[in-house]
């Protein structure tokens, strides 16, 4: 009967901690779960439909999923789930890791089976959220753990599970085109810019705000231009890959989402974005080749170089950045950053090590997860795409023609214009 | 002499009530106005820059005429129109139904037409929002009566007015390309983000305002699964159709529009746009089709599924939400909520009945409106485009060739391709 | 010793000074930055990659160095660099005018000279903006002189000494196609929307921050109406030219820059927007050519028509208002305008002088400064394109093909579309 009285208070609705601030930030939030992760999936030249379809749908669903399931797990009070601003925020940050694992599985996958990818997801998202945010009290504001780290191994054991031997049918369209790379590129940016608000949209108000907003600010525009130099590296001609550009600009955001409310400063904060940008490069161009040959893991956007290792990176920054935090720092801001921030009580090494912990809990969780999940989908009861229709719409969208376009503009070609066609 | 003080006043200009919350609410409205709006009428193969640049130019025009007129009818103080943030809103709403209305003729009328129009429904809005908020006291905060049904019918009579017979001629550009759908996703995806902030802009602050987002934010959701899977139901072989996704998955917001700062309750919000969406999809299937047929509507944006129904909906989800008000429900905060909602006068059913009546006087105001605008937009004098040349930009903008860049790509083309080419 | 302290203040990082409404003008400029700049420059055919890319590149460096700069040149307490929400908003301002700047020399420069640029324009950016509103005490919350007018006349120069006589073996691609057009409109229509909270990011919180929203949108409107008239005048057949409305449409908001903050009314707003889109268009029609062929000013985007002489009429308007601001019109709110508004101490005359000086410093600045960097950019030690590969991605980026859409789409071409391709 919990449960009952949860959907019952959740039917009745409560209302509270309306502010400005936060209603704006989930304002930003909400564009970059929707217009970020959609557009930036638009690179597939054939897919462009699915990619911000697709997109649009599973993110519809899972945050009302979302919404019950993390009200029940920790947003219950008097038997009742309190939703508002908060809880819109939160839902959209569980969207936002469900939305990493699409990313692995983007083109390989029908909209069925992403929604029952999402209804697990999202369940076990929240089941991790509760043990790492309310039991081990770990920090976490911008999700380097909970959102980022999970999604993708999640996301990454998944698309290893579904594995398919012979996608190379469908190999010519598993790229980009012109006009793909530039939607996609609507998505890097709006990403990139929203991300100070995605990290310090739960964080407290004032200065922990502040602070998160800055530190993310600082580790993105590094680590865009460790992006920008490693790409030209790693390139025998030196020239730039869109790829890199489109995701490794954004792993800066992933690598302060623990640690981004903390005392980072903003020259610790850039040290942490290029090397997340460096990493997320180099992972693009050696790593990824290498998990497709021979640990069979079919990453069609490369989350493990975006969200899985700048995630990683980001948890172990925030557990060295707890274990170094002192009163002497932060004076009386400890606790408004640490809920065990309180005089007398506080422990750095056991924040750490508790920072720690939640980093292990959060892989173990997202690699049983993922198994289960990946062979629930794996049942042919879905409608699957073959391995020859991967990374086309055509199998689940009414598709206008391409061509069309020119030949109307011949009726109103200048003379010139028809000239050279009928030349 | 009173519209000369009046326009004495706006030259003087007075400033006040300057809120963040208003502000951001402002800038969240401007968005879904000009790339919302503007973008989502990509669709058209050939009509992008008449699109996005008609609703551009008829958008930068209404906000000034309707800022007068509105400060007219309902601003006024001391001779003075006031202006300020409240009016930028208020008067991107009036603009936001002339929008509307340009919608169902796109493709079909000269700018300078667009032009006429907007004077006459600007005049109009402003007087029907006049009488629904000022002289009946209506709730409308999001405009189901005010912005969309206005918006819709007005729109609708004016395109039966100017019906062409022959506009099969033009049939072959009145549809999409690829590219073009995803420029439209963009407007949509805009619109349907920014919906809380729309309809929440100009409630009262605090829980009210919060409820109208939460509220707009639950209905849309649940929309938009309900605008995939009936998509899918209505396809005979079960794909997916762009124009649904791109238009009915956005009525849910359009359905909370006058409802959504009352105790509709996160579960009513599903219902409603649940509701919405579904009647939304059946109308492109069905209804549209039936309109240009029988009742000679050339609805080219399909205007009536994604504003007409869903408006009508949600003013009667409106009245009959307030004829349910009770103080035990709302507690204190009844008069935030209802003009008349003092202790002791409250009458739910005559406010239910309020409600009704302004929806009746908003649809007559559009028909009456859109059947005089339609007669004088008819007449042979505003360069209108031939049945030959619909939805076709060249007629209006100086349209660079399309290939050129094909052409191009060969100067610096590599090895691989060019041997391709040369095949 | 002073650089160091202020490089450990900067390493260590204070903040201050966070409030919703700076926060969210920070997020609305930052979106100018990267997605109105950035997509304002994709109008060329095979220069999208370049012009989103490279404006994503330089902004993220220019937004460090002046973050440096502008710390070290303004923003020193106790020998250490203040950071926060304002230094952000500052910061980006700088790197405006390094955008700007950008435009003139689009598709002519390697991404090293624009690192190389924008070392140097942010530097004196620093300089200068410290005379103006330091030593001169001048007003000019939207930068018509410290972003635009300085970044406009600064990019000219460096175009002139970079001068190509040979640039037309480039000239094909130096122009639009229909969807790198769509493209642009991203940039101008999200540059054209926020642009009231870019000129009110750093006015006083409350009736001047309000007044500089409201001016700047009235002058927008009015410009929007004035570029779509002037467009079609000054075409033989009456078309519309997506050059003007992609640019000449946000001339208002640049000559607000100045003056937006004073008491320059609606009307007075209008007035100015009307002009600013009436020189642009001309300036485009008539102006660049001339530019081009007489003074060897190749001016890729036309800055000068949308940021130079508007930026001028900007100072102008800037200085004219302050002139004639008198205690009697502003009442107690002259003070929160101006710094030097103490009662008593009031001298008009004596302010719009100082406001006209610091147009002549500005552009003495922009013009020694464009001479010298332009000097340093001709080594050719930067890998600058050959005059056959301007206005191409190619050179930097690996470019995918365009046709392979196309050719795809035939595997799950319905029945009658490859009758259609087979006939």
């Amino acid at each position: 009967t919990l449960l009952h009285s949860a959907l019952i208070g959740f039917i009745n609705g409560v209302q509270s901690c309306w502010t400005p601030s936060t209603f704006y930030c989930f304002q930003d939030v909400h564009v970059m779960i929707f217009v970020g992760f959609g557009f930036l999936m638009t690179f597939l030249q054939r897919y462009g439909f699915s990619s911000v379809g697709f997109n649009f749908l599973i993110a519809a669903f899972s945050l009302q999923w979302a919404t019950l399931m993390q009200g029940f797990f920790h947003g219950m009070h008097h038997g009742k789930i309190h939703v508002g601003v908060t809880s819109m925020i939160n839902a959209d940050f569980c969207t936002g890791s469900v939305l990493i694992s699409f990313g692995a599985v983007l083109g390989k996958t029908s909209p069925v089976q992403l929604l029952v990818m999402a209804i697990f997801e999202v369940t076990l998202f929240a089941v991790n959220e509760f043990i790492l945010l309310t039991i081990l009290g770990a920090n976490d504001a911008g999700g380097s753990m909970t959102i980022h780290t999970f999604g993708a191994y999640f996301g990454l054991v998944v698309t290893r599970v579904l594995y398919r031997p012979n996608l190379d049918k469908s190999k010519h369209r598993n790229s980009s085109v012109y006009h793909s790379d530039l939607f996609a590129m609507i998505g890097t940016i709006y990403l990139w810019m929203f991300w100070p608000s995605f990290n310090s949209a739960i964080t407290n108000y004032g200065d922990p705000q502040h602070r998160t907003a800055m530190n993310t600010y600082y580790s993105l525009a590094s680590c865009t231009l460790a992006t920008f130099a490693f790409s030209a590296l790693v390139n025998p001609e030196g020239k730039l890959d869109m790829v890199h550009i489109q995701n490794a600009a954004l792993a800066g955001g992933v690598a302060v989402g623990t640690a981004g409310e903390m005392m980072l400063t903003p020259f610790g904060s850039m040290i942490v974005g290029f090397l997340a940008g460096t990493i997320s490069v180099l992972g693009y161009k050696y790593l990824t080749p290498v998990l497709e040959s021979k640990l069979k893991i079919q990453d069609t956007c490369g989350i493990h170089n975006l969200h899985g290792m700048p995630g990683v990176l980001g948890a172990v920054v925030g557990a060295v950045t707890s274990a170094l935090a002192s009163p002497a720092v932060y004076g009386n801001g400890l606790q408004r950053v640490f809920a065990d921030g309180e005089p007398g009580e506080w422990n750095a090494q056991s924040r750490g090590g508790f920072q720690a912990i939640s980093l292990v809990v959060t892989l173990g969780m997202a690699l049983i997860g993922g198994l289960v999940t990946g062979f629930i989908l794996k049942l042919p009861i879905y409608g699957a795409p073959p391995d020859t229709h991967c990374f086309e719409d055509g199998l689940y969208w009414e598709v206008p023609g391409e061509e069309e376009g020119h030949h109307e503009l011949n009726e109103v070609a200048t003379p010139n214009e028809t000239e050279k066609l009928n030349s």
